[in-house]
């Protein structure tokens, strides 16, 4: 009995009276993008040949055997030349082929007490668990870049907008630091994510276990994973770890959004606020005097890309039965790109960082526009003890006799101040001040700059914890 | 100066020179859904004021003054007696007029240091960790019913499927605990979005911090936050929270639908395998015969209701500048529905368990068709020396026969089994029964009963716990 | 035999041992949201029972009275007197229960020949149709305010932004038209959808058709269908149509979003080329100076809850097997706020357009920074020989020597200029002028005023039509 | 001046000062996916110049070496032999520069009035209109094997199924001309999104039109759009019709997705009604005994792929304002996955339609399960006078009878039928068969076998239309 294994077709050939068509091969092939995982398959193949042979199910000569089969392919794979078979349809059969070939007999005992579901649950984990270690360490270096700029920038004024409208002063690094508020909750998602990732599949077999006397925690440990899954059925169906890494990356992508717009429009010339270094723009095939910010826009077209990977992924296990089905297939390609998108935007994110020129007179000039300061002309009422909601009407007075007069509120001598309220005193003009609104915002999370270079250190500690 | 709060608009009026018209209220107008945040307002409202008093920014008899009247205001929500006007736009506006109409000045002093920005993030954060609590405590309740149900059919023996074709012989209890285990790992996720819920943005006024003294860590004492928001521009336009949840939501949801799924497709005719009491089924309008499970039907459906929420908030959130954007306000009906349907949904489940009946003959029966002893009689080989290649081969033509002959591989004579190997001995029989082949998977995560056993001894520990 | 109908349960309690729980009554209840159905559903009602009489297969008393008892309903139900009862789950129940309490045998015999699935199918398809017809109207209100806005400024100039960067001048009329463009699209998509929705679904009964001797034709025309369903499981379980629906309104919402953030980037002050009218503006509680563009932000923001709606659609009908499953009462749902979302949107919007300001010297301005006749240079390097690329190499050097001195091309000499071809004559500074730049785009779709009368001219044919 | 365009950069390289990142480059390169619009971007380009010449813009000479130029490029790329460049950046820059490589000077006149904004936009409806008229192919093609088998079983009676529970009897050739419904509603989406993509966007260069008197209508015939787009700021930044496309796309994965649910579930053994051929199965590495649905199963995870970009060509446009931005991009790969999915999957199931064999005696003993008739019974008391209402409820009871005693409702005698109503006469046991019930439903739509050959001759003249 010799069957090779030189057609996928042929893992299960004996009990089908024709082939599967040419077009059906195509259709339902993997390996053209699951060859992604190989360093993980054979990484997870050895560990469960290791527990085969300590448990006495494998023998040392076919164990060692495995061994030095495997490391000839990884090392082919890594030298790229590794032959990668359609008719094998996945990257498992087409190693499992070539170890064969390798090593005889040994290759075929491989599949002992696992089966492609259990194999495949666990090349996806240790892949994922990979990919959520690389984004935790871009994660912190584009905190480290951004806190850096919001360091250069602690008392650099700005307008602080809602709605887009000038709403008070705040400092250009008090802004950033908000971003790095935000990607360092992305950097707990991802560690939260880890945890369920970190459970090992294997062991439960095409869905129900395996009859071979099995060493699950031996093989976690070896693998570096925290726990088994408890379940077999659960073990083979569960993609909730790849849907919860994709939410997590689409709320990431968000951030990135986000950050992106505002780049965008910061250095549109109207706003002017910051100039991006030339390496990350590109210029127009028919304008010659363009300059387009392309890395941030693109990063927010790719924010479409991963929220589409996610309702890809929710849709695809809607309303599975158990255990396995071949939709699962369908997990892998919007799990990689999620990856790809989030790894590469992360590092060109924090390598931008270095590359943003900020403008400080452009930003003190728009800070000096929309009566920046009339909530703490407000806020300064209330101090003489005027109730809150009578200060803002009062201030609000103010506002509208200014628009009206086309000035701003400091250009308001003491005596038409008091014609809004009579509580109004000398030392009202201080408090109109920008630099004076920033620095009276002193509280834990406000933007005095006093405060923002305590939240610097504080990110800091954190990320050389 | 007697400013009433008496329409929303006058709270910023003065600005203004013409009102807002009829058309854009309704328009903007939130009241008609966040006043189901009534009580977190008030609950924020106090533990603000509270503080305001602590540190000498409100006086004694103002904080008396606004706990009376918050009390009275409470008391006439829960009543049905506050009167909820379109024109204060907002449950905020509504509840501070109904505060100054009852105590006067001191309602007026109540929004010194706050925005309703900071204001509004502190309500939802409280209404979803409350959610978040519910649901913890739901998933309890259900995954507790399903152990009760693994319990009782631990030795039960039904068709494992994969591909919905028979693949080998599992318990219902197993089964069960599967779903055990989805519901655990959104736990899991619940718990681990509580702790991003779980921060004050109290105190970042409108984005900026305020100007006066005020001590965020006793607010976030006092409504038992664990930390407070460390940038004031990002703890007033942070959704984060509200999206997480709902992908928390929609992997909870999307586990439900594979229930859903299975229980649809077991109580259908040709599967027979459970019923569902009638109390949780519909008829027909038309047909007098149906029997309809439209509990878990309707469930399924509401999956797509939670995906779309979950999508619908991403893609609020993409590109958003910072801070604040009225954009915003569109967060609340998406959360709030998805509540709903969750709990209902947990509610609904955790009830129907019990309602589940199953018929272990026709399990059985069906266990008994399409080969799942196949992997066995392989595993079997593969024991006697056989490599696992070769072994299902050999398996693979033993099935092809009995599909030509129409029979069963247990239904072969030592004889038939041998002529495709000849390792098969007397003792191949007793691994073809359903009860030695589920009792063979013996393994932690395997289905056999001593090991579902165990496992529901692990789930009542933690569910203890 | 006096059934009434008088709990929901009892339309099939025959075949029933235990009444469905309280609790499973409020999940699979419909009524309080598909109550919106009333009317549709009594002119359905009617033409069957017409239809049914014209066939013999109704008496003409018992038509007679169906169609005082529905008569009656209607008003009940116009005057809010009518008793929505959750024990008859659904508005067809409702009504039904309602007509046998006034007229007795005769509304037990309307049901004759037809299922609630296809009696809801059609109520829908009523309602959906009825729907397009109001947002067909309104954008064509909406359309015809942006044209007569674009009428009023189709030779004001302002910059035309690609990349947010300046990138050549064009006039605010042509701006506006491209979102008569998108919004004429929308018109289209709604127009087709509306074909595919006018389509009967009545007869199919439950699913297979009906044994009575129907007229389906006879009832199409009297509802103005302009076709049937030519397969009854077809006709009960097609919801395309809402799903079509939903993405016609999605990409309707998309282009809202994208005016809208032109309008709020366009108010931001730093830009300042437009101002909104108060009354669609709402302000701050706590900044007193704050004027904020409420209605296109919310705009945007309801967005994400038609996509959200969307998806939720789809994902609701994904692998659902045929004919009607209980699933499908999730449509109504997001069918309702899809259109009330699209309409309220519309509607607000053909208003403010006429809300809108603009600031013509903001906009010319800004046209003069950034080099927008960069291309109008290279155009006429081009028209005296140069090839293309080499016209746009040489302007690049140009403009990159106008940014290193801060000053724009106009401001060159025409010595200056020829250090970068010497093709460049006394001819070119009126190329290099904004209104020679706009005027020049003179064909079909560009932006010289003279085609934006004549595109204007064309669009208000198209809606006269 | 002999600006070779050898790198992308260099196509605006004199306006900078650095070059852009080699991180950047891969970042924001097209041209690895979009060069699969070349031939496209080769036809587009021949139109542009072929007017440019005809409009005295171009010389002929010119002309003629851009045709002869772009005839070796188109045929490079054939060949396999084009080398493309990630410096160049997009598919449009490489074969510029290759066509100056080619054809010197003629070729850098080739981009005189346009610029790549129109051309992409243009090049990708050309993509998506072939792709259109693809899948209307397949689309038919579908729907005719369909059709075929159908026929086949115009006379093959099935259960019927609601809510999964046997609701009546039909026919199997009725169930799949509910399908072929489906597919026919795709292909009326796709002729409809095909009128909006056939509009010609070339001629709005870069957002304004051109200085240079083109003639767009005479490049709209060469390249038989049926319109030019009215609007140059729309027409570079619409990207409507590939949202569309895809919207369609994911109603037509829907459909398939149903489908394939119900093929999945109908070969399941419990279920049996039906086998799918060898060819499109495959096994399982582990179980020998496996044949799995493959192609059914892909095919319905398959949905969520395209929902997935659906969702993210919506996020994508969310918000954007005119006219071009670079997210614009990330439009490519989701519609060209979309189109490839769609394409892939509608030739498999074509394919595949020929390859189900179908089990009649399975379908005919499911069908005589589940009182499939009872319908029938209560439509034969309203026959004999019975209201509906009250048929259906005496015949609730006699189901009830039935279900308490373990048989069905034909297994009844007259006696015991008559003491749920003496309406009941000899004549019902004629209405009870299956055969009966099917052909009673004999109207348009309905399942009779003689509607059934009615509707597949109507499809026949439809496809052959």
């Amino acid at each position: 009995m010799t069957a090779q294994l030189s057609k996928k077709s042929e893992a299960w050939s004996a009990r089908f009276s024709e082939p599967v068509s040419d077009l059906v091969k195509r259709y339902t092939a993997s390996v053209f993008f699951d060859k992604r995982l190989a360093l993980f398959d054979i990484q997870g193949s050895l560990a469960h040949a290791e527990m085969l042979h300590a448990q006495g199910i494998l023998s040392a000569a076919d164990y060692a055997e495995i061994e030095r089969g495997m490391a000839q392919i990884a090392q082919e794979i890594g030298a790229g030349q590794f032959e990668w078979l359609l008719d094998l349809e996945d990257v498992h059969l087409n190693i499992e082929k070539r170890l064969t070939e390798l090593v005889g007999d040994a290759g075929k005992r491989l599949h002992t007490g696992r089966s492609r579901n259990d194999q495949v649950a666990t090349d996806i984990r240790l892949y994922v668990r990979a990919a959520i270690d690389d984004i935790g360490a871009l994660l912190g270096t584009l905190r480290a870049a951004l806190t850096d700029l919001a360091e250069q920038h602690a008392d650099t004024i700005m307008p602080g907008f809602t709605h887009m409208q000038v709403a008070q002063p705040i400092t250009f690094g008090h802004h950033m630091l908000a971003y790095v508020e935000m990607f360092g909750r992305d950097a707990e998602r991802m560690a939260d994510c880890r945890k369920r990732v970190n459970r090992l599949p294997l062991g439960a077999a095409a869905l129900a276990g395996t009859t071979f006397p099995i060493d699950r925690a031996r093989v976690a440990k070896t693998l570096g994973f925290d726990d088994v899954c408890h379940n077999s059925l659960d073990a083979v169906s569960d993609r909730d770890f790849a849907i919860e890494f994709c939410a997590a990356g689409a709320l990431l992508m968000m951030h990135v959004s986000r950050m992106a717009e505002e780049l965008v429009i910061w250095m549109s010339p109207r706003v002017g606020f910051i100039d991006i270094a030339d390496r990350f723009c590109t210029g127009s095939s028919i304008m010659p005097q363009k300059k387009n910010p392309d890395v941030p826009e693109l990063a927010r077209g790719k924010t479409g890309r991963v929220y589409g990977h996610l309702i890809g992924l929710l849709t695809l296990m809607k309303g599975q039965p158990l255990a396995y089905n071949k939709d699962n297939q369908e997990d892998k390609e919007p799990l990689f790109d999620t990856v790809d998108t989030v790894v590469d935007t992360l590092r060109i994110f924090a390598d931008m960082a270095g590359g943003i020129s900020v403008k400080p007179e452009a930003m003190r000039a728009a800070a000096l526009q929309g009566y920046a300061t009339a909530t703490d002309l407000a806020d300064y009422l209330v101090k003489k003890g005027l109730p809150f909601r009578d200060a803002h009407e009062a201030v609000a007075r103010a506002v509208r006799a200014c628009v009206d007069a086309g000035c701003d509120l400091a250009d308001l001598s003491l005596q038409q101040l008091r014609a809004f309220s009579d509580l109004i005193g000398e030392d009202v003009f201080a408090v109109l001040t920008l630099e004076g609104s920033v620095a009276a915002r002193d509280h834990v999370g406000g933007t005095a700059p006093r405060q923002v270079r305590a939240a610097i250190a504080r990110v800091r500690a954190q990320l050389a914890g």
